[in-house]
């Protein structure tokens, strides 16, 4: 990760980016967006009990900031949201399916989930871990399929084979899961472990699969090669900027503010960026991401690319 | 599952079929260079634990029924292997992590596999977990990578796409997945459901992802539409015949002689073939399906059908 070394003073928006674009409209309309195209994509049919607790962990709620992400994404490429959502859908799949899994007991067994029970607690452990693998294959399958895809024929069969093997590769042994592994055996380890480590750790957990959503959804709107690794950069940055705001959040605000477990990490041995660099030097790599995200955005047209600008500031400025 | 109503006498192949055609060798050919494919499908990388798990589990041994099947199915629609390996490498990585997740404490609790310890027995619960989950990831960006197929374009991104939804439709929420979901509802029931049920589980857990092995095979070398239908009323007949000699052989044979626990499913209350008709009509139901399954390969080269047809025998005759 390469990070500019005069961080910028402000991770505010400045007052013209506020103005000139409805960050809160777009939210809600692309999530609306997303939202709905989930409950198609998952119908209640039988065997309902299994149906229910894909459904119970995938309409949970939530940001919905990877779908929006990928929306986006296709959006600043020149593509259409009808040409993205089925990666959007497939991308909120493997999230869902990587928290699920997350929770069962044999890994950081967690009873609850935005606020209300995990899946294993909801329904049973056999049944949460055979949701989660079906959320995978349901998210290939969604990709995949070419009645996911507008009829003229926008997204050719070669996008989507990319944008499947991107998927693969950021969720999988190169990506997310490889980031859950490697977080496990360092967890313990305290401050023993270095910054390079951590942020191992946070560039395949948590940015690898921001940066996925990010890139199919360049990958699906017809982006450049250039154009999908300027994308996949600002991807980047964001992604370890969510994981920076995540620990910060955690040391300080309240439990109920979070809505989830307050002081987790420092309770655990858990490694954070605030332990390793104190909060002050945290918040400023904060911001140095924040700026360097934006960078990244500099050559797209200034209109379409406002989404995803917005986007890196809500990712900075969110409060839980 | 469509069954011919008169059985065919013998499931033994004919002595002409035996003479053509050294099945023998052609297995153990080809298993060589599916154990050389998925060899350098997962390098031993870091972190060491985790790719040991995935290499420990994947490179077990095993007859490679599945990834043979699928080269079998691109040479008889006229494709080379190096144009199926990438497939034949991916279903043999989803059998792997549907075996691992299985074998976990949480499903099956199963302690052995393949003769030894298995996956979470030698490694861990959570290693286990993560490395089926990894395994699921690698078996799409396999198949999905253009860097797995011949320079030559002979598997042009069309079939690609079509290759992937099919994978992800037979072994996710509609069908392997799916089917082990209805076997864990349905162990508990004893005889009290019905041959349609137990059908309807079998054709799912297990004849799922052999009817997509044939089928994505065919499909990667170029089969036609009705040529991949064919294939997959054989992959199917073949998926279910599977199923119906493992229930008889776990009647017949002692621990011993099948390499794992035998009489395991009549000690439990799972519901078997030999429970629902019988040990003769289950071998009838076998030999009918023996029949259906070759009846599907008339109209193709008997050459290059051969391995097809020699490939259902040897999973109607097997011993363990």
């Amino acid at each position: 990760m390469e990070v500019d070394t005069c961080p910028s003073p402000a991770a505010e928006p400045a007052p013209a980016e506020a103005e000139a674009f409805d960050f809160k409209g777009y939210m809600l309309r692309k999530a609306a967006a997303v939202n709905s195209a989930l409950d198609e994509a998952v119908p209640l049919v039988h065997p309902e009990r299994f149906y229910e607790a894909m459904r119970y962990s995938l309409l949970a709620g939530g940001k919905r900031v990877r779908p929006v992400l990928c929306l986006a994404a296709c959006e600043v490429s020149g593509g259409r949201d009808a040409c993205a959502m089925p990666a959007a859908v497939a991308v909120e799949m493997i999230h869902t399916m990587s928290l699920i899994h997350d929770d069962l007991p044999i890994m950081d067994d967690d009873d609850f989930r935005r606020g209300r029970p995990s899946c294993h607690r909801a329904f049973d452990d056999p049944v949460a871990l055979l949701a989660g693998d079906a959320l995978t294959f349901l998210a290939f399958g969604h990709l995949a399929d070419p009645a996911s895809y507008p009829a003229d024929g926008s997204v050719p069969p070669d996008r989507i084979v990319r944008a499947v093997s991107e998927l693969a590769r950021c969720a999988g042994a190169g990506g997310l899961v490889l980031g859950q592994m490697a977080d496990m055996e360092a967890t313990g380890l305290g401050n023993h472990f270095s910054l390079d480590q951590l942020e191992f750790i946070h560039l395949h957990k948590t940015a690898a699969l921001l940066e996925a959503s990010v890139v199919i959804g360049a990958i699906v709107g017809g982006a450049s090669d250039h154009q999908i690794e300027q994308l996949r950069n600002y991807g980047r940055c964001i992604g370890l900027l969510f994981q920076v705001v995540d620990d910060i959040l955690d040391v300080t605000k309240s439990s109920e503010e979070l809505g989830k477990t307050a002081g987790k990490d420092s309770a655990s041995d858990k490694t954070t960026y605030p332990k390793l660099l104190g909060l002050e030097k945290s918040r400023e790599f904060a911001e140095e991401l924040l700026k360097d995200s934006k960078e990244q955005l500099a050559g797209f047209d200034p209109v379409k690319a406002a989404p995803l600008l917005h986007l890196a500031n809500y990712i900075a400025d969110r409060q839980k």
